[in-house]
């Protein structure tokens, strides 16, 4: 199979071991080993490090379950991370032939891959500034192309932080309903509390998500996806032939880490405010720099008002101060870059400062 | 991707949980964590659940990288597990239309991923009893079809045991190399000290192995692929859209196990040992049973002179036994059970022993 090299992956593989002020990555502040295991004093020593269960730690899957309306355990599977979640939906469901509806800026996963398959990617454009998803255009192209499959979003988008809104998600799901399309959305910027996951509001919805952004969890590599038990099943097989199971270790501290939930969004969601009110007040003061931040986001899309190659200043800018940045170059989009909110820092105003100046003058520096 | 039930697994998945006396897991007796934890104390305390280094901690690699000649680091990457690394692959070189030599009776994954992926298969039957691998056919479609891209081995296989010895797979290799065919080993069941990796010998040799087996640390999910340079950077791109990164937490425990490996095999194979001569001597006095079992063999395949289906028998023997076996249906051949011999029993005898009678008075019970 022939894949496009993976832009924003590879630019984290390249450059995310010389940052010094990481302003991009999307996960929550990552805890400890200690940090975690402090939280169930214990509960990793007599675990045996054979396969485990399966299909997961039953008492993980019941956690995960209760994060949704539907807990029928057949509605459940789990995977490495959410990332390994999404190939497993669209490796699963997509055919060569098929037709998809993909959105950019966006997570290039999400059309890359299901090209890579040999589906037609419609590939959208999100409203520019707003980054709202084009109901109107999605709703024009599902009534007038019967081959499309399935529909594949961030939701939240990574790296716009945008949502379809409740009343625009309704009339998308009938949409969909209507022609019997998938509606495959990737959920891990999601706060559980926030509303109803698609696999709870349409029967061909389709939620993958995990614990690395919004718990700080990403070493654990644990995800899962949510979906009619017709597709689980499948996805079950299949995974048979890659994963075999996530394993007790990864299992048990996840359920460890679920047992404590409400205090690790807290947690969470507390830095994504201070980040987010201090990069609101920089940029009132600062017309360089606009960006659209949705509520508790952990990620947004920077962008700066002059013409310099995104990916030119990335570079320049890590090489000079530090700051590091994906370049919005890797989400198809130039004179952005992707902001990370999620991440503690020492004095985020006094970075934002020197990322001004240095925009401000980068002629100068070069 | 249409794919075909994953026989083996799938069998484990419905019937392993009732296992009183399991027989026939090829894994090496599980440490808990406790015990890899008591190897290094503290070695976990500190580690940050980040993503952690995308091509895995360089500790570790380095390690496994001591298991081999060619200790460029160009040649390794890291899966989740060895199922996983076996997966990249296949889905990385094989396209639509190669030709692939594999063996029956073998691990599926081997012959039905790459169905799935559109090649034709040629399936080739091992010898016999001996179940030595046919070299001389092997040799002869090499010449005869053009097509061939890739060979794949359980090597040593699964569930025989059995693998080329040093002058047969030299000849593979040299017929290979002529035509540019990839020769594939999954090498999870070859001893380190044994002899050379495939990867060591051929250019175009791929290993993939892992900590489940000799190092009774499946639950680790630890696997890796050692390849040529280009090869492992093909599969690095496509390793950016399923996994990122197998993460620091199983990383660390993977360096742990691996500054103890002469402990940790020398652990499995004792016991691989100890019941090795326990079912040599019970096959001697038993002529209902036949088995040719290799050295140090996590793995051999019991045949029973008498007609009975190897799943009926398998699932009648659990529920009356406790005695759990993989029939050998599961690898396309009757009148075998897949016999693991790197688990710890009570009485091994007596279990055989009670296995005998089962099978001897089949009849009555049924």
């Amino acid at each position: 199979m022939k894949l496009d090299d993976f832009l924003v992956e590879q630019w984290m593989n390249d450059y995310e071991g010389m940052a010094v002020h990481d302003l991009t990555s999307t996960c929550g502040q990552a805890l400890t080993c200690r940090e975690l295991l402090d939280l169930e004093p214990g509960i990793l020593e007599d675990v045996e490090l054979n396969y485990g269960s399966i299909t997961g730690d039953p008492r993980l899957r019941s956690e995960i379950l209760s994060l949704y309306q539907n807990q029928d355990p057949h509605t459940l599977t789990l995977a490495q991370g959410c990332l390994q979640a999404n190939e497993m939906v669209m490796e699963t469901v997509l055919e060569p032939g098929d037709e998809v509806i993909a959105y950019t800026p966006g997570y290039q996963q999400f059309y890359s891959y299901p090209e890579a398959l040999g589906c037609q990617v419609h590939l959208l454009r999100l409203e520019p500034d707003s980054w709202s998803f084009p109901l109107d255009r999605t709703l024009e192209l599902i009534e007038t192309r019967p081959g499309i499959r399935m529909i594949l979003m961030g939701h939240p988008s990574n790296p716009t932080g945008t949502f379809m809104k409740e009343e625009e998600l309704s009339r998308l799901i009938s949409a969909c309903r209507a022609h019997g399309i998938w509606l495959f959305c990737d959920e891990v910027y999601f706060w559980p509390d926030s509303g109803l996951s698609v696999a709870d509001l349409y029967e061909k919805g389709v939620a993958t998500s995990s614990l690395s952004k919004l718990y700080g969890l990403a070493g654990l590599r644990s995800g899962w996806i949510k979906a009619c038990p017709e597709l689980i099943h499948a996805i079950d097989v299949r995974r048979d032939y890659t994963i075999i199971s996530t394993g007790p270790l990864t299992d048990t501290l996840s359920y460890a880490a679920l047992l404590h939930k409400e205090e690790l969004l807290a947690r969470v969601r507390k830095t994504v405010q201070k980040n987010t009110e201090i990069v609101k007040n920089w940029l009132q003061d600062n017309p360089l720099f606009s960006c659209s931040i949705e509520q508790d986001s952990l990620v947004a899309f920077l962008r700066y008002h002059k013409d310099i190659s995104s990916a030119d200043l990335a570079r320049s800018l890590l090489r000079d101060t530090g700051i590091f940045f994906v370049p919005g170059s890797c989400f198809g989009l130039e004179h952005h870059l992707r902001l990370g909110l999620g991440t503690c820092h020492e004095d985020l105003k006094a970075v934002l400062e020197q990322l001004q100046t240095y925009v401000q003058t980068w002629e100068q520096v070069q």
